[in-house]
């Protein structure tokens, strides 16, 4: 494959790659309402929608099997799947598993995995419908699909955000990545000394948030409940920079986004502190979050503002204005996409 | 994950993990009509069906790229899942591609993938509608999940033939395989003298079932000309030994069939000669045929028995009869499932 010209995937980056490969994609069933673009795909069956979104989870690119239990493992990889079909406003409903590993794993080991999968399926009602088993030379693969419904009024797309409209998140933001810090350095330290005993008192909120997330099954109905339908939505797992990125090019518009509105638990601050790193760029760039970014029409401000676990955290402009995030003395920073890239390999490159 | 009692994989198998993973799990939402055990899994969205297959191809153990050109690869993943989708007498209609692969992999190796699988979407009319691009530490893995839809009453089971029904296959068998032993056969020659040439000439057929096999996505409507409604259909992905196991096993049923009655192209026949196996053991235990295998009531004969690319191989028994492949010398052997064991790593296990 290498006697034309080479070009490098990491030139691209995961966004430009997607760009590049579903340009020129055309849909031909009418069933196909959204292809490639968004959460999770929709397609039409007569009325009844159907949500379909793909993971694929890789060992030594999206965890680490160091600090990672393999139950949190299948736990997290169905659960983020989830978040993908919440993130349309619909419920997932169905899930298939393709897993690949190598012989270094034991039947115990694929056990832990699908408990992990089936308790997640268990707490957010979902079935566990298909999958394929098989062996890989080196190393852990999980490939979940999921599928959702929705009404088909009811489904939220993420490039529907209109001028104006007040940007919202969901609970608060950078724990995961901050929880990530910890397990890394943690497993640093372990290294250079293996008696020594991980010092994580107090820090039970960012590890859960990185090894065992849980997706926002809640929101829609607490919308619907206040009668507030978002016009736009994603869920946050490549970081906030790079989701509300996702709105702003998908709605053709720009955005402010006040850094002191931003969501931040105590612990994300403190650790952010030990660590010396900005909480806010935890919260831009860090990922993994799971909750729910959605815009709303200013109108809606009155029913949101008393809402427990549900912040404003700016507003879309129109595309001239730019992307910016503004901090607590008047600065504006321009929003960068610097989330998470699954095509730059974190670890060691294949020799 | 080793501290507690470890059971090897490969003491299980594939079917006996598959019934190890799956014997415990319930079906919640009302629409998940089938779940895991057949070739597809199957919804239904208020009547309309959507029916739901995955694969996970990996590199080193369902392909070799020193053989297998990357469209074709693409091609070929996105085919077997449609073949799932036909074998539950369904039309795909959207695929989603999960792909993770080295930084040995450039742009245009991706490009060639992305090419094969859209021709074969565009070939089978079908939707590609999402997907996951990522990098893995060491070789490629493809993940694909088609999505199909049927109407109710039309979904056929792999389990519910009955006793007497006719066993019936499209196409011929075992060529695939043989397709497999010559491309090894050439590789060997080609690592002992990089100077040879391949000798591949009058092969096209056995190659092209190997490197790059159809669906097959005619049969339904030629059943449907002819009014015949199989009892029960599978795809044959793993041999017809494993595959008609499991119209046996989920029917409770046993089976006759025989050799004299098993469809074998000349080009296969004279390569199992070159190679002194037994042709038949390529049709039993080869796979990768991407042929239907059906089940019809004894009263369609006269409608089936002239119809060119079918043959009447054998019939559904009793359980007690067990499963038999009957010799043309009148010889009964138990037929095992052989099947290529995707569990087994076929080339060298991880250090």
């Amino acid at each position: 494959m290498d006697d034309k010209q080479r070009s490098e995937l990491s030139d691209l980056g995961e966004f430009g790659l997607i760009d590049h490969i579903t340009k020129d994609i055309k849909l031909r069933n009418k069933g196909s309402l959204k292809g490639v673009g968004d959460d999770a795909a929709v397609i039409d069956n007569s009325g009844k929608i159907s949500l379909v979104s793909t993971d694929l989870l890789v060992e030594g690119v999206h965890f680490d099997l160091s600090y990672t239990p393999l139950k949190h493992l299948g736990y997290k990889a169905a659960v983020v799947n989830f978040s993908d079909i919440y993130a349309m406003n619909g419920t997932p409903e169905q899930i298939t598993i393709g897993l690949a590993l190598s012989n270094r794993f034991s039947l115990e080991a694929i056990n832990e995995i699908y408990e992990g999968l089936k308790l997640a399926c268990e707490l957010y009602n979902v079935d566990l419908v298909g999958g394929d088993t098989t062996s890989s030379l080196s190393g852990l693969f999980i490939s979940v699909t999921a599928i959702g419904s929705a009404k088909k009024e009811d489904v939220i797309y993420r490039n529907t955000a209109r001028v104006d409209d007040l940007i919202c998140v969901t609970g608060d933001l950078g724990a995961a990545y901050m929880g990530l810090l910890v397990l890394e350095r943690e497993k640093q330290v372990f290294k250079a000394n293996p008696d020594m005993q991980p010092d994580l008192e107090g820090l039970d909120y960012i590890l859960e948030r990185q090894l065992k997330p849980e997706a926002r099954k809640d929101i829609s109905k607490m919308l619907e409940g206040i009668k507030v339908k978002p016009s736009a939505m994603i869920d946050i797992s490549d970081g906030l920079a790079s989701d509300i990125m996702h709105i702003c090019k998908g709605s053709k518009l720009g955005c402010q986004i006040y850094t002191d509105k931003l969501p931040i638990d105590s612990v994300t601050m403190n650790m952010a502190a030990d660590f010396q790193i900005d909480p806010n760029t935890a919260v831009m760039n860090g990922g993994e979050d799971y909750e729910l970014l959605f815009t709303v029409s200013p109108g809606d401000y009155e029913k949101l503002k008393d809402i427990n676990g549900i912040s404003v955290i700016g507003h879309m402009t129109d595309a001239e204005t730019g992307m910016n995030l503004v901090t607590s003395d008047g600065m504006s920073i321009t929003i960068k996409a610097q989330g998470w890239d699954g095509l730059k390999d974190k670890l060691s490159p294949e020799a």
